[in-house]
């Protein structure tokens, strides 16, 4: 897929993951059919499938076959799926929209939020536990149980509760950092290292140095993040915008200032392609994205 | 084991489970650690551990490792108490007591309650693709599948689903069946199986037979359940009793009558414990087990 410019790629990938998710969730003519309803609602149509991407891109550098990505990718966008459905409703963030739609919550109500969420969860490790991604099947477990790490209570649901404890706090640029790790960092993390996986071709210190990108890109993309937060307004961003300073919430532009941030975010992009040298060419996606993430406007 | 009574094997497994699962939880000093507290608060002393003991018998069948078993039990210990955080929940049941104890959302807040039930999910998962329980790893890649198809959206999950759609209605025994066969019996069943197949000795029709028991007992628990809430006083059942006529949920007795619920545990128990037969001896502690969830007065 080396021909494609990187819009098309992007499109094709995004595209791919769109139908592999809508064949892997339960169909609505299924009971309990609202809450596969519910479902579908929170993970189809929409989102950029950053994580998705990301673990297409590392498969490129091991010549993973995209159908095994595919599922590695599915299960990591089901995990964020069900993160955004439990975080937008009441007792978390109270947010009314994403991507453009009403939440879950809105749309259905808690109860249903809160159960599809969990089920979403469930359907991510069923997945990763029910197709083969990998030659070896104990490097399949590897894999679900760094897929469980980075999503728990020291990845990133352990990062939404530090979010929340930090709420209308001051805190040290220290402790942001720490937040984001987990919060969107080890999820992100965890794309690319379980999209390389996927891939007979495993040099010594592959995974380590797409581990360490992963950490950088993780960042990158919550500065940007919190700089659009700002900058932007509800219509471009598909969720509230302004919800930050709004909700007194600590971001790398209430602690660093605009200009401040948007010099991170640079430094972060240069740290993150210089890492990636050593794979030549086989790493074009990833460096695109990498800039594609610094660049976006939603 | 087989020469302990019932009571003391039933606590020497509830001890060790409450150990693995005290050794399995993170720890209260490690970030976030409101977090990890909610967790341990809702998964450590108490309940009554029925998925855990069903599991051990179980596993005495197939002659399992009860190291093995433990790794399971725990497994299904930890998704059985995520349920029960996030059932309590205000856009849920709406309880404030849980095994004598205020409820998670009480004791910390809904925000921690959610999280905590999330990460607890992810831990279930983590734990059954880091620590080997059987064998052949490609039986375990089949129990971790196994494990989520009786939690999501066509098991537990989608059993709250049909239970909260259910709530002010007059529905039929046949779709109350449903219910409960999702929502406790899919877990309940998957307990046996699992124990069952982290032993070396399965015979053809073994877990078959053992799943028709699982299905079978997954229904007696909860129809004696249901002669429970109505029965019993709130200090003895731990949690909030009379809520399901107050909540005007159906059970078995508000469609059978309490004479009619009573018939059917005695019916449901003598077929539960007729497919034991095959298996002589082995089979002691599942055969006692199924004689205590109907004479259990919490």
């Amino acid at each position: 897929m080396n021909d494609l410019d990187f819009a098309s790629w992007m499109s094709q990938i995004q595209r791919r993951t769109e139908v592999a998710l809508e064949q892997h969730l339960p169909r609505t003519d299924v009971l309990p059919e609202q809450l596969h309803e519910a479902m579908r609602y929170a993970t189809l149509g929409g989102g950029k499938r950053v994580r998705a991407l990301l673990a297409h891109a590392a498969g490129e550098i091991t010549e993973a076959a995209p159908e095994r990505v595919d599922i590695v990718a599915s299960s990591i966008e089901l995990i964020h799926a069900y993160s955004l459905v439990h975080d937008d409703m009441p007792c978390m963030d109270n947010d009314v929209l994403r991507r453009g739609k009403p939440t879950v919550h809105v749309r259905f109500d808690e109860a249903t939020a809160l159960l599809a969420g969990d089920a979403l969860q469930t359907l991510a490790f069923q997945l990763l536990a029910e197709n083969r991604v990998t030659e070896s099947v104990g490097d399949q477990l590897a894999m679900i149980a760094l897929l469980a790490s980075a999503s728990g209570s020291r990845g990133m649901a352990g990062g939404q509760a530090i979010d929340l404890g930090s709420v209308g706090r001051q805190i040290e640029l220290e402790t942001l950092e720490l937040m984001h790790i987990h919060k969107t960092g080890a999820l992100i993390r965890a794309s690319i290292v379980l999209g390389a996986r996927c891939g007979p071709r495993i040099e010594p210190g592959t995974l380590s140095r797409l581990d360490h990108f992963g950490k950088v890109v993780g960042l990158l993309f919550q500065v940007v993040d919190d700089i659009l937060d700002l900058q932007s307004d509800t219509a471009t961003l598909g969720k509230t915008a302004g919800k930050d300073a709004e909700s007194e919430k600590p971001t790398y532009v209430s602690l660093l200032g605009l200009h401040g941030a948007r010099q991170l975010a640079d430094d972060l992009l240069e740290q993150a392609r210089s890492t990636l040298t050593p794979f030549g060419l086989q790493a074009r996606r990833l460096d695109e994205l990498a800039s594609f993430i610094v660049a976006r406007k939603y």
